[in-house]
């Protein structure tokens, strides 16, 4: 039977929704608006039961999801929702092992998610240009246990990344285009490059400055999530829902033989374009051996 | 400089952008319809450039992303698109070193994500009734190298599953609401339940078992793609979408100290429900400590 | 030049775009909460241009559009959207002349599009079984003069409708499926059949509803818009959007030569359905003589 | 009981869903694919029910939607979608009586719409500058009996229009920001802009315009419709859907007592735009008098 031990993320949710995400020490406090938990209370306690403040308030004991450690993130800036960051690693096979340089920093949202998903054996290299940031995301980095595999650096990311060869480079920046040659130098051969940008204007200019420094497989997408009202009679849409967040924008560093540019008329790029962007059926894909 | 590798899994990708996704070894051959590429003249070679076959057809050196791979596998059954299942990670909280229990294996597109996120630590269980997908995903695991993370068992889960105390559970099968106490054995206290089915009947069915078996914090959602043509002067939708692959189901086993069902009216439930549901914002988290 | 005269409905929009819409009368008064605007001011004016209240707010002096007079309505329901509505009138061909059949009535923002759009040739019919609520849409089509157009029925519709032969009949209730044939009765040979309902159950049962009283031609759609922040270096769509108001099905009533019913196994509806649902493109009709 | 009479506008529909559309006259003559159809057979007979050719292949008779016009009309080039058109009277305020002016003309779809709608009283002026454009419409408005309530005029529109205080003025063209000068001289004061474009390029270039030229409230969005297979016990949205056709523009033309540009920093014009585009929920008027 699995019990809360120290050193483990706990998130302890109201019958409200509301919720605590913190770590778990031998003699630690939890102080909350409806009553103090101690930690000590918690330890070795069955998952998923119900707990109690002093007050008599109920939570539930849970792990959190990697959603709800994301939006639970002390934030001084906008950050990526875990929409846009779960459809990114598959676009970018993000897996156990492999080196992840990301800018900005920002307050550690996508920093979080890449560090746990890469595993001890991985490593993330997250630049940013304000102090203030990288220290709010240290501190989320330490809550949760992950500082360990994050190297951050203070940097204004125009004069280059300290690293070669990485696997994978994410752009979270207002002018993702001045910094594509910076990347590309980061990134091993054909290594997976993404980037988000608000605006329809900062794609295009992102797409102008991708083509010019050979990056190619260039794809620009949406991740839209719509949820509904979990009442089985009565299934429906909510009625709202976010509309926006950014536009994700993905290519691939490659070294063609004929020099770039040469390949295509602009209406022969288009239909490339369109082969990329317009086919994401699972069908299409060629099996090999 | 980052050059291949016998045992790299690489994608030879060419510029009608068709590729071909294979494990390089020592004196392996590819064969495809464009001619031939041996495997010792891909080693050595640095990622990203391009490549000939015998018949000097260009392609490019590539490591596939997650998204590639799914697109790539052989399957003999609609398989969960790579959207859905990089919101499954977020939601259901996959990452080196969980386990997690899943069926059907289907032709194991989620099961080779799942074993690869959690890696050489984690491990994942795939449960099926019908030998001949088991034997494709096995094949399917085995040609990425992933096969050992995975134990296939055939089995119709009616019975149950042989695990307990899982981190995670995931049902990809048409009727999953008669499986849902069976899951609940399955999860530790409080672990994450996920489950697509492509009908609102089904979510439906599904919701109603849910609840009976005391599952709480239920979300429902789908996940929508929308691909623009990369032209940075011409940016726009592409004009086709795929507008439905299933219904994401999420849910948590949670032991209320009042007993299941006396804590709301239909109402309530739909009031709950919204809080739940209607509030994918980042904002609504409540820091803790 | 284009002037205001009396009898003409005015949109005064402040520089915050809160408005205010009433119809224009000699020696008539505004009374706003940020001044008081005469009438006699407006009459003879141009539009388009800015007026002021006796506190010197400034107005635009405008023609509402027909989204704008619905979003005023004073109501106490919920009512239909004007992307909603739109479709409706491409999708039911309401147009000058046609008689129409609506049931509930509410606030009556449907029957003033449908008032409006029929032109002084056509006649709509409403019918209601609460009084409150035929009272409120007579004042508001009083307000714009588009009551003579209609007739208010107070009725409970499972009793059936006075009209035969009606070109077009719309249901906006919670259980239109118990008044299908009823509605058929009232609809002439082929009429157009319309009908919104906010969950996917009620979907379902108006489906089998309508396929036991011999309609065909059943199509079910939502109606999406996304709004985009017009600011042409930052374009970008909106934050948020209105994710869910209802599901509309349309159909039509025939008679076969076969009994209904025989003409497909469930599999073979599904087809059916796909052919009319899934292509909505442009593309599919066939050019007659 | 609605019967067929001489000059109705039929449509023929066989199982396969495929269509005929026409004008009934007497003496007249189908001829399709699965034989023919004397118009005499047609004349008399009851709307909704089975006719047969001479090969006694079955149709039903009914009369076209709207949306079914559009798809069936000959064209050679883009035409608009009933979607897009549909939102566009409720934005445009588009009913019987009133005058509209659209540029350009194309395969005559929206010209038949805009026709239908402003009834025997109003009129549509259509500017193209093709002949050949221009001819197609012509027979498409013959066809449907509307051709007498539209004036075709072939003219390069950077000439301006003949028409003025036009309550509406619709531009489908690709390069709209050249000719918003002109439009502002045809509309009356305040009077209804509205176009389409299909980049978000296109949409920045237009919205620099019409703000040069004192349009205000300013409106971008894009209408999506998904449709669903319409089987009761396996409701779900079809696997694909259209994803694009374009963005709708609309604006007013009004007179500022300031000098436009000097209401606003960049800032505070996005605000505004928020204002107008953030809020299309019905709750947002306020009631007048």
């Amino acid at each position: 039977m699995a019990a809360v031990q120290p050193g483990d993320i706990v998130q302890l949710v109201g019958h409200d929704k509301r919720y605590f995400i913190f770590r778990v020490e031998a003699g630690g406090t939890l102080h909350t608006n409806r009553g103090v938990v101690q930690h000590d209370d918690l330890i070795g306690r069955e998952w998923g039961i119900e707990v109690y403040s002093h007050l008599r308030h109920p939570f539930f004991l849970l792990i959190p999801s990697t959603d709800d450690l994301i939006r639970d993130l002390k934030r001084s800036s906008q950050i990526m929702y875990p929409k846009d960051i779960g459809f990114v690693l598959m676009k970018m096979a993000i897996h156990p092992g492999v080196r992840v340089v990301e800018a900005g920093t920002g307050s550690g949202g996508m920093t979080t998610v890449l560090a746990q998903v890469v595993g001890a054996g991985g490593h993330i290299f997250s630049y940013d240009i304000r102090p203030d940031m990288q220290n709010l995301a240290r501190k989320n980095l330490d809550r949760v246990g992950l500082a360990d595999r994050v190297t951050l650096c203070l940097r204004d990311i125009a004069e280059g990344f300290d690293e070669a060869d990485v696997d994978a480079l994410f752009l979270d920046v207002p002018n993702p285009w001045d910094y594509v040659a910076q990347a590309r130098r980061a990134l091993k051969g054909g290594g997976f490059f993404g980037s988000i940008v608000p605006t329809a204007n900062q794609v295009s200019d992102l797409l102008v400055a991708l083509r010019r420094e050979g990056f190619d497989f260039i794809e620009v997408c949406e991740v839209l999530i719509r949820y509904y009202k979990a009442v089985p009679a009565r299934l429906r849409p909510v009625d709202r829902m976010i509309a926006h967040t950014g536009y994700l924008v993905f290519a691939r560093p490659v070294t063609a033989d004929q020099p770039a540019g040469s390949a295509g008329e602009p209406g022969e790029e288009e239909t490339l374009a369109d082969d990329g962007g317009q086919d994401p059926d699972l069908g299409e894909g060629s099996a090999g051996d």
